[in-house]
């Protein structure tokens, strides 16, 4: 007898529902404020969009839909498991939008801000805090192609955790032209860049140490180890054009790059708390398709990130056939759930009505529907033996007051009122 | 180049998701306010649980996801499709709300009132007004056995149709054991009972005549066809329990349950507009999984229902190993959109700042920030050589304002606005 959900896929009860659309619900409401708009994408794709090489890793582990109305014949003659799936379930919401904004970009604005929420899906071995369902909120500016994009994305997004009541968040920000700079002016070969970055991403997990040994082994010698080793021990004072150029390769580009950088960081940082933005000179992000700004948001109680982006002007031509220059930013919704404090909202006035289960009053629905005309959520209880367990359930479910409907109960002025804690 | 969304499944625009947001809102906090909880359920199930009988004809249209790491070995040794897959996507809400009440019963209240929605796909071929990704709305009542499940249900329906301000609707009710008894007063074997009642649930579709010849053609001869005849013609005047129990079989069991079926549809009907309760005798519902009360709700614009549900007391033991009393209502989201007149909501007030797009002010971004601080939605819009394009673009997205940010604008105060309309 199955009496459990699929493997690594939840159900949510009332309390922890409530309580995730609370949530959706603010950031929702912040980023509409901001002039994003919301969008829906069906949860499959064609096989072909999404192994379109733009999903990284993640690619791999999308779950893979049935062709319908396949015999055995068809099985047996496939030569390889791919032929007998036509969708697939979205494993990220990118891909999506790419997508999206490919087949309906004729009726969007010429900037298009989107905000696209919804579950994702990634056949992952289940684990503590990692599911095979999980929710996604991006919010995306296509068509922007001045760094006012970023600015209004960060900005937004900062409004959205502080309206959640985050605290202690904020962003790493760096640009992939600096971390190509760096490399060149170590003298690490341009087709050995994807690799370099990958180990350097590694930071977190494998120290200044593990870094610099992975990269001696992997790389071809030649290259300079105090150039890497000075990007790996962090940022250099402040947001500085020249430190963080110099820092990054000390060439043309990346002091040119570094400027564009201070330049639109300082329009963000302005405008938020001293010290929330910070420049990371190993901040990488994985995916191949960002081509310049990348951010992520960090989180003290976090050891992964609470959400990230960055520009990616090259990925919606792969649909389109031309360049749009876009940026995104991704929220972590189930990592956030862990580090928000208890949402402060309104709700309804709960109140209970208890009846006689084996012969209820004539009144009782009349009775519950004037008090849910008037403004309440009601529930009804059948009266049993054990009313103090009713009563504690009650409260526990945020209910405020119980009253019993009786045969005399003519209405609902009458119900004499017994107040839960 | 794919550029299309998947056969059969949409994508929704910012005007169309916040419509479908906002009717779907609606219906949550009617049926919030009548004790209904909201629960969610993956969108996928196990094999097993979507295929254990319960869900008719709609389990052969279930999507089928891949078991995963399938290697070609693998699918050359399957004797059947099936072999291949553990998963499959959800085709309702029903079969999912039983496995969850099975899986998670003891965190539950005794009686346990649920609102339930979500996406469902179906394999179905793809045709206007049908698609593979819909939304269905369900609530339902576990645990409760007397007929005050039916009241309940049916009330927060009316209630969340009226507060939509859905017009000419009704209720049509039945009961399966009035069917049986009709079905077996004219002398139909009782294992050809369900096959008639499929026959006679053709009755919008073929007619009177149809349903008749289509009966003598594929029962063994010896029924009553003046019994049917009578229950085809309609149903007999008003809600009259004696008048039902007569043309539902005339027998001791149609008399019982006729008057039961009067006296919960009486508590129903007092509380609505005269006529929105209808008794209907063909009402059959296809699904096999209904024990006694069903309904249909009816809209004059609609050939299809507007939803419909019953009494189902035997289908959690499917999972759970014992009988839940259980009577669930599902809304037809997508066909509700057909029949809603436009929304009444408060939305923010919406207003548009335009700048020159090659080199912002330094204030767009303060003054935007103040903007939404003080409680506008704002949208930041390049400025361009067609600006009445531009305008006419925002008027149609509902914004009332739109002020230019140039090099000369300190702050938000000295906007110079200029109404859309």
């Amino acid at each position: 007898m199955a009496v459990s959900s699929a493997r690594g896929m939840r159900d949510f009860l009332p309390r922890d529902k409530e309580h995730r659309d609370q949530v959706l619900g603010s950031i929702e409401t912040t980023y509409h404020r901001h002039g994003f708009e919301s969008i829906e994408t069906p949860a499959m794709e064609d096989f072909d969009t999404l192994h379109s090489g733009l999903g990284g890793d993640n690619e791999k582990l999308s779950f893979h839909v049935h062709k319908r109305g396949l015999s055995t014949e068809d099985i047996q003659a496939a030569s390889s498991p791919d032929d007998l799936s036509d969708l697939g379930l979205r494993f990220d919401l990118t891909v999506p939008l790419a997508r999206f904004y490919a087949t309906n970009h004729g009726a969007l604005p010429t900037v298009f801000r989107s905000f696209h929420t919804g579950p994702v899906w990634r056949a992952e071995r289940p684990q503590k805090g990692r599911y095979r369902q999980f929710v996604q909120a991006d919010i995306d500016t296509l068509g922007e192609p001045s760094t006012l994009a970023e600015v209004e994305i960060l900005l937004a997004t900062a409004d959205a955790l502080d309206r959640l009541g985050v605290e202690g968040w904020n962003f790493r920000i760096n640009d992939r032209r600096l971390l190509s700079e760096v490399l060149g002016a170590a003298g690490i070969d341009p087709a050995d860049h994807p690799l370099a970055m990958i180990v350097i991403d590694k930071l977190d997990k494998i120290g200044v140490e593990g870094v610099l040994g992975e990269l001696a082994e992997r790389l071809a010698p030649g290259w300079s180890r105090p150039r890497i080793e000075a990007i790996l021990g962090g940022s250099p004072e402040g947001f500085d054009a020249d430190g963080i150029a110099t820092m990054m390769g000390d060439t043309p580009t990346s002091h040119a790059v570094a400027h564009e950088l201070v330049n639109w960081v300082s329009q963000v940082s302005t405008l938020l708390d001293a010290g929330v933005v910070v420049f990371d000179p190993t901040l990488v992000r994985g995916m191949g398709y960002y081509t310049s700004s990348i951010f992520e948001i960090s989180h003290p109680e976090l050891a992964g990130s609470l959400g990230g982006g960055g520009r990616y002007d090259e990925m919606i031509s792969r649909f389109l056939g031309r360049d749009v220059p876009a940026v995104g930013m991704s929220l972590g919704f189930e990592r956030l759930l862990e580090v928000i404090p208890p949402l402060e909202v309104e709700s309804l006035d709960k109140v209970a009505l208890t009846y006689d289960g084996e012969a209820p009053s004539p009144h009782l629905m009349p009775i519950k529907m004037h008090l849910v005309s008037t403004g309440h959520q009601v529930r009804l209880v059948p009266q049993s033996r054990n009313m103090r367990a009713v009563f504690e359930r009650l409260a526990l479910d945020g209910f405020s007051r119980v009253a019993e409907v009786s045969s005399e109960t003519a209405n609902a002025e009458s119900l004499h009122w017994r107040d839960l804690e």
